[in-house]
């Protein structure tokens, strides 16, 4: 490509509303521009590496053996009633009416399209196992859209769900799928992780993500540092402390503490570590039979924080997890927020297996403006039922022995979930076995971001100057910078001679011909991203070099003429070409 | 790809709702499902077409020097309140809301997008002109959506806008796309023709359609028996008929025509051919600057039809067309409609061109249950204002002055259109000119219909067997079809390698190895419409031959093994692989 001839949009100033450092540089490289909140066009630059994305997932899916298909956005409200998701799913379900006022989304998501799909085409078991996937546009509509096509409304998703006669085939399948992510982002030269991660409300028995490891992430992500053990911090398990809890050593008392109503506040106040304190979190409980719900108190070390993904799925708690108000607190237990404590308190209690560990704590008094020290559970306050209610920390241990736990921010770019029948038990998706009985198919999910990648990719690789491709998703792999070709016929010659050359080799290459200034084409080049760069000048010429830089490189190089296609074959992870 | 491994959904059934022979075949080929009105899944084998339609497209249009941009689908409605459609767009715009209740729409087209992307990017005229297209999906909110993606409601679309210092360069550009889309149709393999076409809604002063000819087509297009002239029906020019008008011969007489309404009613009863009778239809005036609007009186000879976008193209006409109602007539010329005539009518007057040219002619006598014979203009009607007023009819002159004109069925598959300075005016997009001035760009817009071109081509290319894909937009290039491979090894082998050497070689292959009866394989490998097919059996290999035969071949004929590279190479339009 000519850039004569081609929007070169760079800007030199950094946005103001673009928070994190890729959704500034697409901007400023000129790969995307805003149309409204959640909403980009993708310009010709930034569509180059989009497609490029796009083609090593659907390879490697295909590779996998599984197949393409393209279903509609708009998706009828019907399917949704049938799987029970168009009353549950919030706010980021975009729903709309046509114009016989009949209800449709824009899809966030296909499980229902494609349940539908299959119960009508799969009709044996020897049809399965299958896997469809498509690369499509997607419509979610956050409450928040933010950080550029990281967290757009519209977006670009390979989704893949897979249909099974039984969970060991699906669990084969799930096995191919990890590795064909790993293979995917391999290919795109990430640095990633697959972490174990809750289901959630799609549902299911397993599910693992795969996350862009990158201090602007959304996500915490857990690591052993001995072993390959790694959760999102939704699912990492915070195992109880080693050894028996200590025995009680000291009385318990009763102490005024007015108006110290945080643990930090407290633990000043009295001169003990917040590790030494525990904290009451008063929940709502499940509904019993009559539709009446009591509280639940939730018992957590002062340092730790609550883990609700955990606590809503505990028997008792309802879900989704909903605090107590101030003044059902008050009624509940006599007492206002502040003041809560274990001991003699009239609702149940669920405590987290590091505060069951302590003796000798502190906690509320259950008496506006007092708190207990040298509590001890059993003597001073029942036990009772004892969860993993926390979220892990840096230097917990292990859940599988080996090692502690290290934390690392983490962006979702892909995620493969086992629906199990979740959608087909719901939808009635059958085949008919070996004895032609009828089974409810097994199914699995299989998702990627394809334009978040983009963003991910930039987010690991990029410096003051700008962009930083790896060569497989480079919009251009090869930057030609002639200077002053306008005025020297044979460095415009020379530039196109390279430029065919390199093009007829198989290189993207871009011939930056642009009557600008030097340092103009190189910055832009350089914001770009572009990783390979050779420069054509008269004086070069005239002792029959280029000027070679790679964008990772601090130092220029002189490479004879002749040898540089060669020389950047060299140099390309394409060497095979 | 292996048969056994991919979705082959044949189905033997017409199904009863597909009107036309390529919705009925690309549903039972298993190219398609239906999800809602309007809505399709592309499946597996239907996708590979659309992907190689979508291709070639984009090839050529990079070709001609466009760039690939991708814009939302979801579109904000103040862009289009600047435009001025968001109130003039009917039913078909899909108008939604988000979760803050802000009105978007999925969009039906992109010129407020671009034109907003571009008055921010583009400031000088150094950087014009410029083309930028998309391949993207759309939706229309079709009230009548048929004939599976033919006229669906979500369809994949490419549209192209070019934005111009002038109306020379627009003209430049504008005939590149119509060579492009040329190269395009070309490629594609479809009979088509580019016509002349009026530019309608959308605004602009020149457009032409592209239609594939197909008699299922849903427009008339007009050509020239001489001349290269082409034009659709709404465009097609009927010129005045050759020679002066005959002088008056008879003289005017009033008939009684007792429950004679209709023309032909009328013309049996008194004996004279429908073409020596006016008819006249009145429809709405424009209205004048108090709100106010009378009727106008349309005259046509008996046997011509009324073109309604000439018709509410002309001054004094209101538009959109509006036909009086029987109470208006009645109000009007304090006569029914059915008698109705130019003679002594007191509204104005617009005669068609034809109409105008006829002497001695019967009209209604604007009293219940009679006709005038004998009539001529001037001596006993005013001629007023003479218009082109009607469709061609076959054996019309040519408005080129050569030959007579042809109709023939079109699907419109491609359409260019010069639109001025509609939207950039609309939308304040300018750029600055060599002199620093601000100058408003003047715009093209260029469409095909992508997803629609698969359905084209079937209509063009089938027999009773199913679809014939021509070679380029095939979804497999060649079929191997292994007869008894499950219990003969030697077949099994023999398909398995001579799959590996057309797969090297590059073709795109399917193997049929289904264990399935030949004539059941023979007949979905012809349903599906591969082009070419080699036949692997017991019976071939013992003699080292494989059976082939081309999709429009009636004739099998053997070929040997080591031959059908070769042989398939020189069958092949891409023997240049």
């Amino acid at each position: 490509m000519r850039a004569s001839r081609y929007l070169i949009a760079t800007q030199k100033e950094t946005p103001a509303d673009a928070e994190v450092i890729s959704h500034q540089l697409m901007l400023r490289a000129g790969m995307i521009r805003k149309l409204a909140a959640g909403l980009y066009t993708w310009l010709p630059m930034g569509l180059r590496t989009l497609r490029k994305v796009e083609r090593i997932v659907r390879e490697e899916m295909d590779k996998s053996g599984a197949q393409e298909v393209l279903m509609p956005a708009v998706q009828p409200a019907e399917l949704w009633e049938e799987s029970g998701r168009w009353d549950q799913y919030g706010g980021e379900l975009l729903r709309l009416n046509d114009r016989h006022g009949r209800d449709f989304c824009f899809g966030p998501t296909h499980e229902e399209v494609i349940t539908d799909l299959v119960r009508h085409e799969l009709k044996s078991y020897k049809e399965l196992p299958a896997n469809f996937y498509q690369i499509q546009t997607k419509f979610r509509d956050e409450r928040r859209p933010r950080f550029g096509v990281m967290r757009a409304r519209e977006f670009v998703m390979k989704d893949a769900y897979s249909f099974h006669l039984n969970a060991e085939s699906l669990g084969e399948t799930y096995d191919v799928m990890h590795r064909t992510y790993c293979a995917i982002f391999d290919r795109l030269g990430l640095d990633y992780r697959p972490v174990q991660a809750d289901s959630g409300a799609i549902g299911g028995s397993a599910s693992h993500e795969f996350h862009v490891l990158a201090s602007s992430g959304e996500d915490d992500i857990v690591f052993s540092t001995e072993s390959s053990y790694a959760a999102n911090i939704e699912k990492a398990e915070a195992v109880a402390p080693a050894g028996e809890r200590a025995a009680p050593s000291e009385e318990l008392q009763e102490i005024a503490t007015p108006d110290q109503r945080t643990i930090e506040s407290v633990s000043q106040f009295l001169g003990v570590d917040t590790t030494r304190t525990v904290k009451t979190l008063l929940v709502k409980g499940e509904e019993d039979e009559n539709g009446q719900s009591g509280l639940v108190a939730l018992i957590l070390r002062g340092d730790h924080t609550l883990n609700e993904i955990k606590a809503e799925k505990l028997e008792g708690v309802a879900e989704p997890l909903t605090m107590a108000t101030d003044e059902e607190i008050e009624q509940a237990t006599g007492c206002k927020p502040g003041s809560i404590g274990p001991v003699n308190l009239n609702v149940p209690v669920i405590v987290d297996r590091s505060a069951a560990h302590l003796a000798d704590f502190v906690c509320g008094a259950n008496k506006e403006g007092y708190h207990l020290t040298g509590v001890n559970w059993d003597r001073d306050a029942d036990l009772g039922r004892v969860e993993d209610l926390r979220n892990v920390v840096e230097g917990d241990p292990s859940p599988d022995g080996q090692g502690t736990l290290e934390i690392r921010r983490g962006i979702e770019v892909g995620h493969i979930f086992k629906l199990g029948d979740k959608y087909s038990q719901a939808m009635n998706a059958t085949v008919l076995d070996e004895h032609g009985k009828s089974i409810v198919m097994q199914m699995g999910c299989y998702g990627i971001g394809v334009s978040r990648i983009v963003a991910a990719s930039i987010e690991q690789n990029h410096d003051d100057k700008g962009i930083i491709w790896p060569d497989a998703i480079a919009p251009f792999e090869v930057a030609i910078v002639t200077l002053n070709a306008h005025k020297s016929p044979t460095v415009a010659e020379a530039g196109d001679k390279l430029y065919e050359q390199l093009r007829q080799a198989g290189f993207d290459v871009l011939l930056d011909d642009r009557n600008e200034r030097p340092g103009v084409k190189f910055a832009d080049m350089e914001l770009i991203g572009i990783p390979h760069r050779f420069v054509v000048s008269d004086r070069g010429l005239s002792a029959g070099t280029l000027e070679y830089k790679g964008r990772r490189d601090t130092d220029k190089q002189d490479v004879a003429i002749e040898d540089a296609l060669s020389f950047l074959i060299n140099r390309s992870p394409r060497k095979g070409l």
